[in-house]
């Protein structure tokens, strides 16, 4: 009996018999452009505020963390402005445990959550582990997702818990804020909670409005964001939203008493106070971002508009086969197994240059 | 309108409505002995090893952490011996958040859990989160709990998942390995999942032997522990489980991607390295605690036996009164809502001082 079939042989849920667990391949390839990191890595002087903000929670390390991570809620809303103070925000570990929080506190056994597939695969995970039943939506087929579109949809489901990615992760496009506002509308019937996913929001081109800007009298709009991409803290694990004050409160209900480190609090803290230069590389990646859009378009692939750190291209016969051979190649993107597609982190431009060379090769031969 | 009657307004699930979040009060007093930490603090030698290995994470921050934490699973096995290996450990941001993982695995809507209360108080908070139901078992009169009396229990409610907590939060004392063997053939007919958790193992009488020692053949056993107790690192969140391997495989298809962050894997590798130093207040602290157990009894108070760091004790006619009147004095103890008891950490000697002759001065007026 080999471990699979020992797994089988354990009470578990039925909805998770015979599932594989989630996760892009951890690979060890020189260039690593497949999870949308920030390539550029942590400038010396967040390293050493962070290296200085751990070292001063050690004394303290046997006590259990601010339940509350006050100072952390403090430094959050000061980062986003818009007029949100600590009440209005909210931190997990990582934008994951943050929706799945919501989900806990929304949805539920009776209850469902909706999103608009192709977009960030976790939404039907953490509804399923979660008990909430997951409807997919329908986009244009260019992946486009109107206005009008979006709230006909919600209004006819009717979920109570609704998930926009802005930009869509893995097609990069940015949402405008009339869908949001409209899909707030088409729920009120539902009393739907309605969830921006701006994750990626940071590497908007220049003018896009973030839904935060929608937050005041709208009690039921949540913007999550995350450390993970622009602030280039994936492995600090901190994820974070912005609402009305009793979004929070419903958090507190759900989240795991001191769910927070008191390392995580400090990591993510002394970040925030060198933002400037965490996010000094922002604009590179803009500019390797809209460089790949151009030379794809050039070898008569078709990307998507991105306001996003990565591009989703079409346009390539057998992407799998792509994807192995730019492996080869040592250059690691992401299948995310939609026909004819792949999708690629912007990285630095000898990173880019790298991938783009491989895929010029590749496609060539 | 208030903040809470706002909270009223949002569609919270329905059995949320009207909670208030879990979490003994957070308040800034010379002695902390109501949270049971290890109140020694962190040695020396054991920050150096945490703030280097942070120091090494740096670098790579901006990648995601390793999904599979497999040094920190290594070490793990290490430390607990009883020919475990990584492939039987798994780890997250606290134990509270490997039981919800347990609960997520094999609990849900339509299944149910059971606890022998007064235990854990995060068991049906556990439970009620992932939907599950939740089954209140019965202790003999003085909090002890037998094996016949446990296995038929838990062959009459035929459970998804029994929770065994030795020693006992908030009663401190141990159960025997028999109890844990009738449970789980008792939960044989019901496929039961049964969890020991040792979260205070630690500081058990010598001799007192430990679950993991039943593990082997027992593919339905998970004993879980916790970093935040005797090694001193409650601000560090680390929980951790032992079991079969296909009991980690099966926690694989619920845990949130990287929900243990670099920083908290090479926090806990670094504390595991170092175990011997921060282990070394382990045998003050029960000299404290069977101190406290001599001193209530000759006060004519009624503690019960106890294999943790804390002392349960009755006897009191108002042990909220005495609860208060301890605060005034600057020490702060739980009062763990059971009719004529409250319950104490063994802190530092000082720290065992101050209460009892605190709590002395308060029952003699």
């Amino acid at each position: 009996m080999d471990q699979f079939e020992r797994l089988g042989q354990l009470p578990l849920r039925d909805d998770l018999r015979g599932l594989h667990p989630y996760g892009a391949p951890q690979l060890d390839v020189p260039i690593l452009l497949n999870v949308n990191e920030n390539t550029f890595g942590v400038p010396a002087d967040a390293k050493e505020a962070i290296l200085a903000a751990v070292a001063a929670e050690l004394e303290g390390l046997n006590r259990y963390p601010d339940r509350e991570f006050t100072t952390l809620r403090q430094e959050l809303a000061a980062y986003l402005g818009h007029g949100l103070n600590e009440d209005n925000l909210w931190a997990a570990n990582g934008s994951n445990e943050v929706l799945q929080q919501i989900l806990q506190a929304f949805g539920g056994p009776g209850r469902t959550a909706m999103g608009f597939p192709p977009t960030y695969s976790m939404y039907p995970l953490l509804a399923s582990g979660t008990g909430t039943g997951y409807i997919a939506g329908l986009r244009d087929q260019d992946y486009s997702l109107s206005a009008a579109s979006a709230a006909e949809q919600v209004s006819a489901a009717a979920p109570n818990i609704v998930f926009l990615c802005s930009p869509n992760n893995p097609t990069g496009t940015a949402l405008g804020l009339e869908v949001v506002e409209a899909v707030y509308e088409a729920g009120e019937a539902s009393r739907c909670i309605v969830i921006v996913d701006e994750a990626y929001a940071e590497f908007a081109h220049t003018g896009t409005p973030s839904a935060l800007s929608l937050l005041e009298g709208r009690p039921r709009l949540v913007v999550s964001r995350t450390m993970s991409k622009a602030f280039a803290l994936a492995g600090a694990r901190l994820g974070y939203l912005a609402a009305a004050p009793e979004v929070a409160d419903a958090l507190r209900l759900v989240r795991l008493p001191y769910h927070l480190s008191a390392i995580t609090q400090a990591t993510a803290v002394a970040a925030l106070r060198t933002s400037t230069s965490l996010l000094a590389n922002v604009e590179a990646i803009k500019v390797q971002r809209d460089r790949i859009v151009t030379e794809l378009t050039n070898l008569g692939l078709t990307p998507a508009p991105s306001d996003s750190n990565f591009v989703f291209f079409g346009g390539l016969e057998n992407p799998h086969a792509v994807w192995e051979a730019l492996l080869a190649e040592g250059v690691l993107i992401r299948d995310v197994g939609i026909p004819g597609h792949l999708r690629v982190t912007a990285g630095t431009e000898a990173e880019t240059t790298a991938f783009l060379s491989g895929l010029r090769a590749i496609l060539a031969s």
